[in-house]
């Protein structure tokens, strides 16, 4: 008989059909006369209860325990109680693999998510960590849908680069040297390297997704990304996902358009597909789950300026730790008040001043020299703060060549990136939105290293 | 005017309805009285002409060369002549950034492709990796769609690894310290890298892969893997990507079934998708790109065991610059023979030699000693070689210490790998797939570097 996935037997399944199905057992316990077994495929958050007949199957069912993987056939019938629609009367069980009872680290008590952590090779076992892996589906599925239907080409940029696209950030090298010989000589010899000369592992592929947008108009990327920084907190990872659409002939206004639009679509698809994950996040790990998402789907996204934001600021009875002030970068007090209390929805604040930002964000005209702006724009949602970063690019050959020497870099690195500007040159423009502080911020899990299956951070590359 | 794509217009525009479009202008002639641009969007293969009057807008288009950017609106009328459906008759014509007809190195001749991988900036402007790219996009979105149709996780496993997945294989290093300071010490501390010790780039995500598999029954990967081999040749990229499933409660053969569904369905969907593009490459590219696609789409692929095909092998009558004999890894030679001359479809060969195998891959229970084989397998295709490679996994926990010990590897660094053995361990399998391996057989590109946007190879991180 072919066996049937949990999932659909609890939604789908007929009761008075024989079927069979596979998988781990959570719990078992014994009644009189009868066994139950909870057994979970992963399919769904759920595990359907098997009943097992101890006369007939009480040898078979001796052997199993928590953890150990089994195959039952049975006939499906209506639950007796609870809240489950269906349940199995066992006509089989057969012990696939078993568990032993006393060494299987995930018995049926609350473990702490730094406990997991350091199992992170059963942890997706739990319920927990298996709603998050099931919504971190869901939700990049979401992410190409949304584009695929608006005719953007998914593209792989590059993650081992020779270029920098911030001009800064902390980055990993890559290297095909032999580094763990003893005897190293005091200077490398990187003509000698894999690729004639240092490479290190990119923090973003903008640069590359705007030569693609430059031909096929609308591009996205959705690919692992990489950050040295030596950040140990709950928000940070060294290695994470990110998703950067770029426009041809698009501006900040489209930009913005844009990224409303693809919060939207993400929040309402993950919740309309994972239901019951999502409730199990509102119940158990945060009762603002459903909220924020709620923030996000149903209203319009308010739009002010960062000078508009700083007034805003100013003229709030709020004293913040970072005082105020034209040319700051906003901090997450500034950002938390901005979304959660002035405007209570998501808001997009654009036109931040050049000196906070990356030299290739269009230069706005006609600026104050003093308070000289560009079409950057972050998209602050209540609960979470920044979710999304982005800008309008900046198009113009000859400012763009100042942008760089005003901050240090070589007009000669970034000769492809110019190009762009010299060969049809478009108005265009994107944003980069980190994947896991999405399903963190969707999941309401309180530290990002429990939102991606095997987090990298600071002396931690283990599995 | 909302613009329009250029793909929308060719296909579903409306004779007669005034429309707004944007893109690069690909060829400009001039005739009596009107000039005629071909302008392209990236949207599809086709450039769309535009009809311009030189009395009303010849100013504009004196400006506009090769390679520009363009914005115009206008009529959208029947074409006259050639292959297309409409054309547009300008009624304004725009310039939005210049292209200079002297130095933009796209002119309208033939380039060669290593010519043109010297400016991979510029070469998505053109026909062929238009077509690659689109092609690309559509057959990584058919990946997508076929295993989440089929209730698969998308699961992300780690670039950044401190294990090894083949115990072999040469790997990038990857690194924190500074390594292009000068005087370096002569031994590197790695207490003092940002894992605590040496981290290498993932060669594959299965290992991680048998963990999620092992909590969610089904999932697969498809992501970048690195490769630090100094392989010079148009089959070779030091980073590519790659699609591994990862079934659990699945053996060799049910491995095979979902291969070669997988296979039919991702060639039948890119067929479909994009005709124009696929007609591009048999007419440009290779004559053999439509007949390799159906050989996978409309037969069934023979199954043999490896020790079937060496006795294929050799009761031939070829002879075969490798020898033939029981315990070789098959070669090039002896993998088209047996796809392209003997079966003339693609063969699934099993049930391989041991001594040629990762240590991972299931023991064969009653072989000869001298004969120990393993549950692996290769997919072998007319044209291309082997196009997957697959196998069922050791889950038993002891044979996999022994073979892990026989091949000088230690148990104790795979500790979490061995714990998916003693924990509800099932019987399960899977295959990887070199994603521009497949884009490379399906377009008939001749080199691997022209089916990625940015390709690594030795010497090579431009872009």
């Amino acid at each position: 008989m072919a066996h049937t996935r949990i999932g659909d037997l609890l939604k789908n399944g007929t009761v008075g059909t024989l079927i069979s199905l596979q998988g781990w057992v959570r719990t078992k316990r014994e009644g009189k006369g009868v066994g139950f077994l909870e057994v979970n495929d992963g399919s769904c958050l759920a595990s359907i209860q098997v009943v097992v007949d101890l006369e007939s199957l009480g040898d078979a069912l001796r052997q199993v325990a928590t953890g150990a993987a089994v195959q039952v056939a049975g006939c499906l019938v209506t639950s007796q109680g609870k809240g489950q629609r269906v349940e199995v009367q066992a006509q089989t069980l057969t012990l696939v693999g078993p568990a032993d009872a006393e060494t299987y680290p995930l018995q049926k008590k609350r473990h702490s998510f730094e406990f997991l952590r350091e199992i992170a090779h059963l942890r997706p076992r739990t319920n927990s960590f298996g709603a998050v892996f099931r919504v971190r589906n869901a939700c990049a599925m979401a992410i190409h849908e949304f584009f695929q239907e608006r005719g953007f080409l998914w593209v792989h940029t590059p993650l081992i680069t020779t270029s920098d696209c911030e001009g800064a950030g902390e980055r990993f090298q890559v290297t095909s040297l032999n580094l763990t010989q003893p005897g190293l000589p005091s200077t490398l010899d990187f003509a000698a390297d894999f690729f004639g000369r240092p490479a290190y592992l990119t923090v973003s592929g903008q640069l590359e997704a705007e030569i693609m947008a430059l031909a096929f108009t609308n591009v996205y990327t959705f690919g692992p990304t990489f950050r040295a920084e030596n950040s140990n907190t709950s928000r940070h990872l060294a290695e994470f996902w990110m998703v950067e659409p770029e426009m041809a002939f698009c501006d900040l206004e489209g930009d913005a358009d844009l990224a409303e639009a693809f919060l939207k679509h993400i929040f309402r698809a993950v919740l309309e597909r994972c239901p019951e994950d999502m409730a199990f996040f509102q119940e158990r790990i945060s009762d603002r789950v459903l909220a924020n998402a709620q923030t996000i789907i149903e209203q319009p996204f308010a739009r002010i300026t960062y000078t508009e934001a700083i007034a805003i600021l100013e003229q709030s009875d709020r004293s913040f730790a970072f005082p105020v002030q034209w040319g700051m970068d906003l901090q997450s007090e500034h950002e938390r008040f901005l979304a959660e209390v002035h405007f209570q929805r998501p808001v997009v604040v654009m036109d931040y001043p050049a000196g906070i930002k990356a030299f290739y964000m269009r230069l706005n005209d006609g600026d104050d020299p003093q308070r000289q702006t560009v079409r950057a724009m972050d998209i602050l949602a209540p609960g979470i703060g920044e979710i999304v970063g982005g800008s309008q690019r900046e198009e113009r050959l000859e400012i763009l060549e100042q942008r760089l020497e005003s901050v240090g870099l070589h007009p000669a690195d970034y000769w492809w990136y110019l190009d762009l500007r010299r060969f049809g040159s478009v108005p265009h423009a994107g944003f980069g939105l980190g994947f896991e502080r999405l399903v963190q911020f969707m999941t309401g899990m309180g530290n990002i290293r429990d939102v991606i299956p095997f987090p990298r951070y600071p002396q931690n590359a283990e599995f």
